[in-house]
């Protein structure tokens, strides 16, 4: 995927509504009762960890929107690597606005700046290999935009975004259709030539009957152990795009990678990562 | 803070913003092109970890947005505790309506039900003690009612929802205003009856100026070791609200408690609450 | 695509919107001077020409937000096709009530079975071969989703919903990236497993050096005359899935079928339907 | 009505929804993926067909919104009418900018331009009387501010733009209030001195009663012969409003005007309008 | 203009904002703290003023939006005149639900009682006479429509809603113009039949320009003195509709409306009404 | 409470829903019609009578937000005592604009400074003593934030916010808790340290429970007459802060004041305050 940065258009309204919930009514009731009229600030933001960082564009958006008078000039772009006491970006202006900004802004870019970094870690295990990694649908409810381009930032793939994007056929689609080769008919039936199609197998009996019948882009790989693994990707090899999944624990990656398979989705890379300590100072 | 629910009123919105985003523009399509028409189901959302449930409220409304036929009947509230193996909630009624919530669903129950069950062990730790335990602004951007609720659920107390709630005066303020005295003149000059006001300090000196001046309801003690903590809760004693943050790990917990302080805050029940591994089974 | 219907979810927000465009301030003014409280309808929406209809959904979503107490019954459903007096749904209740909703489902029904009735006259040209209709981004701003649902219901295919769904490599992409080659090493680096790639076009040259390059899903063939197009799907055929686009115009299709290419795309079907003629009768 | 520009403020929000609704959740991901940073381009609006033109203002608006550094230069405005080839905006920037709002400016350009055009063809039929061309309510769903503005542009005029703006008694409206009578007594209870009552007739003993009763501004003449509508003319003239309705084809408007009626309203004008071809070159 | 009631579809987001206004983000964290669950009310709106009431149809769903399960009975409607004790409103169900929505109930039904109250004193004035009694543009932002509705309840009329209404040319509208004549010109070549045109004029010379011109439909005959305003209506008697406005307070209602004149207006109504004194019972 | 300036962003979306308000449809077609292009004003907003202004930065956001062409100058801010003749603000730039800001920015200013006026006159009533005024949850729906603003703007300072913002034990939670004891054992429970508990008496021998019981923070003294307050007060000092409520009019502070409660709260400050009389002059 692009580092390319999304159009600010699409990720305002997401910024607005977040200094919308941490303003409040009143806005920074403290820093209006108590910071004199005029106070300016130079602040910077800084990295406590090491790791990669996510969220520069939206910290940016964040000061513009509580104040377009603040001057901020970012130092490290999204998916950049960051040592402890990197400065990632500069703040200058009025220190209420700045003061009113910080959460948010930290909040954002702490926790996608830990999706990217837990991304890049699955991804330095792959090294050597042609593997890829990539996220799933387990995002935090509101936030997947972000959260899949930290993924992005953090060397990693998307996955479908919605459930509108692609078919992905998993046990249940199967047994509801009424078998592996009635469900692939109706998803071709169905797929125009946009779409993807993928299926779940767990045992590579089920693989051979999907390889026979046809129709699918990609396979999904579900809780195989690594030589199952092996087995699947050789079988596969030439003819469809092969994705592992389940369980796939940052130690395990490496030796995931090596069967050769295409993809390794983990929701993990969303749901689990620890938010990067950033902070700002002034 | 009560358990009692919200009005659905005010979860709603968020909840029908996360099926947005995760229904698209087509809806699922997989559902929509290979499960035959009239397919029902049977669900249950199980716990397959043990812990303290939050979200209950949020999958109801959830699979009831998608569809109102759908028969959901709660088994465990917000706050209960729960086995592995529980059974939370049941589903009944269309495939493709399930099948169009099911995420959403558990991407809520397994985040907010991983930062009750995480408060819950920090709660743990204070028992036979006075001591609360309490979250910080440290949220996820457009979740924090929620959130904040999962806390409450977990045992907690909430902090200021926003910066509008509460003076909360900080060492940038103290250095602004010109010092102890000054910051908390300002502040009760500006705040009324209803609003209250805290100010964070990190030396026992701090504290007696903070004392000498009175005019805050709550001191932050931020940041001391549990020997500084110690004299400063006696210090306040009878006289001021205390609250000790910064640092508040879990094995830590039981001994901060000791002191006697009123309030441990702690950004990582929010920040770093690992999902809680909940599951729809059919 | 499949005919099954999307949740309501998804498109009421659409029909509240135009129900408060044409309802305005104080609603239907008219009916509220002169119709006497407690008058009933017995309503027959019918058509007056002949298509395939889309809308029904719509139709009925309008007339429940307007009053929850109408009693609609839908007789075609979307997909259907019509004759001339065929009555598609009825509706019963408050006179009130169906007038100030008959306006609505007029415009959006007219203006989707239009889309509809034209999809089906494309593909109706297409009988006896695999050629697949299939629609482009030359929607309506605001009403792509039922647009380009109308085209499914119409027994078309719906290319990439939106700039976002899928690579799709015009000419200026390709002098701005330095070549074919350049573009689609560029792309394959970007895309993910669920991303398709397609590429355009204009000559047998240029379509043989995208077939040497690979990393293309699909090929828009765009603006051939018909020699040149069979003889690119022969070039095509195992290869890549073929789209034949520009100046698709009704009397060629069964003539650019002919030549085996998959899909047939028109930006016509949506920006230039007529209106199917449906009108509600008392 | 005049051609004086609305406030940027009304159209925002619609061109705001239409980019996101084609930008989808990750923007124009083939760009990203493929241009160069920092390319830049110098495009041209063209016309490809004669026609007057609308949706100018909503291009510049639409490509701002997109990128503010975007250089737009408006060389035709709404109203003006163009020749094939013709210039009508020149837009200058980030090549990634212009290409993420193209779509969206020509769908909602060729649209608008249709409308005016076909407007300004009835309009034509119209010369040398003092007979005015005006819309309808059958207009597309959400923009049908958009279309009416059109219909100004192609020098026609504007009925009312929802229900509740003026009182228009029809059939049924007469029907349920018991007669041409009684509902022009309702209606002029109703209805103040800033609100019009036009009332529907489709016979000439209709009309006279109409005219005998009194209280209406407008009489609306529907689905009448030339003949009967000259003779209806006749009657009014000095005493109502006159408009005819119903089967306003091009090739009849010139006949209809000669009879001097004071409007001609066709629904044609906003739901039949082909969209004119526009295109950008760069 | 009429009593029937608005589409609820119409009142709900206004009264939904209300509610998320003051509900706060935690809801009523009183009664979420004190009230036991289960405990039900059987609450009654009454008057503790007589009046006239306006505001029941927003009391009702204010109350449903909270809570589907609250039995609602309206006894007197919109409109309808209250002596004090008189009970408007019975609302029984969960107590919670009950006090979360009276504030909002009793803060619209007060003030839009408020305004029907005071509209009725100004119609009383008028009694025997064909005057009405008409509102401006000066209401509270963002509730002109039940504003203008209490208006109606209170048996005034309403004079345009916005400034896309009606044409009203004031005197800088008549020095840019160029004069009346050019004004008037202008205004009828934009205004169509289904648009009123008013003009303002504060002297019999100008009001004579104005009838000699014609074009217009309405006068507002503005801060004139009661015979001056005499001598107007007469002069316009028969050709144009008269309203008389600036200055009119309620003692001089009846000596203004014994002039003839159609309609008086006053800024008054909405923007000095006292609110009517309502309160809930339990 | 500070007179600092909330930040643009929270005032923004109330303003420009008030503009899309009273533009409507088609925006300002008076203007549009006669004002020719190109006409530009200098506008004065001025006093017409003696007060204390609030609104004006609203009345700068809304004159922006229409044209940010327009050149603003603020000469009196939000808070400052004004007399008949200042001039507040001044506007230059197109007519158009200044015109269609007009009577938005006019309505918010009237209203708001008609509050800081009143809510003036209240507090000049406690001079002298340390008596503080403040407002009540008795506000214009929609308009809490800025009719709150205003208040302060006058000298008062703010009650709870919402529901949300504090614990306010009135009545019938005392009833329904059961009894004093019960009730503040439930609020102390459930009550953080960031939350004002508050209960409201109205006889000596509850005030005496209360105090006893102890638990809450600020106690509300309902409807008793000054010898009660007196000794209510007397009771309470160095105890609790006290708050007196009920039928608090203008004549009457001086001598509630004098009695050494700390808050007088009246609902009037915001529902029955009169506009202040304010308009542009060009």
């Amino acid at each position: 995927m692009s580092h390319a940065p999304l159009p600010d258009l699409i990720l305002e309204p997401l910024v607005r509504a977040a200094l919308m919930e941490d303003l409040g009514t009143y806005g920074d009731v403290t820093t209006r009762a108590v910071i004199p009229a005029g106070t300016t600030y130079q602040a910077r933001l800084n990295a406590r960890q090491a790791g990669v960082v996510s969220g520069m564009q939206i910290a940016r958006i964040a000061f513009h929107l509580v104040d377009a008078g603040l001057k901020v000039n970012t130092l490290k772009t999204d998916g950049d690597a960051v040592a402890p006491g990197d400065t990632l970006m500069t703040i200058e202006g009025a220190a209420a606005s700045i003061l009113s900004g910080e959460r948010v802004a930290l909040n954002f870019a702490g926790r996608l700046s830990g999706i990217a970094t837990l991304t890049a870690s699955f991804v330095a295990e792959t090294k050597g290999t042609a593997t890829r990694v990539t996220c799933t649908r387990k995002t935090t409810p509101g936030l997947r935009i972000v959260e899949k381009q930290a993924v992005v930032h953090g060397g990693g793939f998307n996955h479908r975004y919605s459930l509108s994007d692609a078919i992905l056929i998993k046990d249940n689609h199967i047994a509801a259709a009424g078998g592996v080769r009635a469900v692939l008919e109706a998803a071709k039936a169905s797929a125009s030539h946009m779409m993807k199609v993928e299926i779940e197998v767990d045992r590579l009996d089920q693989l051979e009957e999907v390889l026979a019948v046809g129709g699918a882009d990609v396979v999904l790989l579900d809780n195989m152990d690594t030589d199952t693994l092996r087995q699947a990707v050789a079988l596969c090899r030439g003819r469809i795009v092969t994705e592992a999944s389940g369980n796939m624990t940052l130690p395990r990656i490496a030796e995931v990678a090596a069967t050769g398979v295409d993809y390794i989705s983990s929701g993990a890379l969303t749901h689990s990562a620890q938010t990067l300590d950033l902070g700002l100072d002034f």
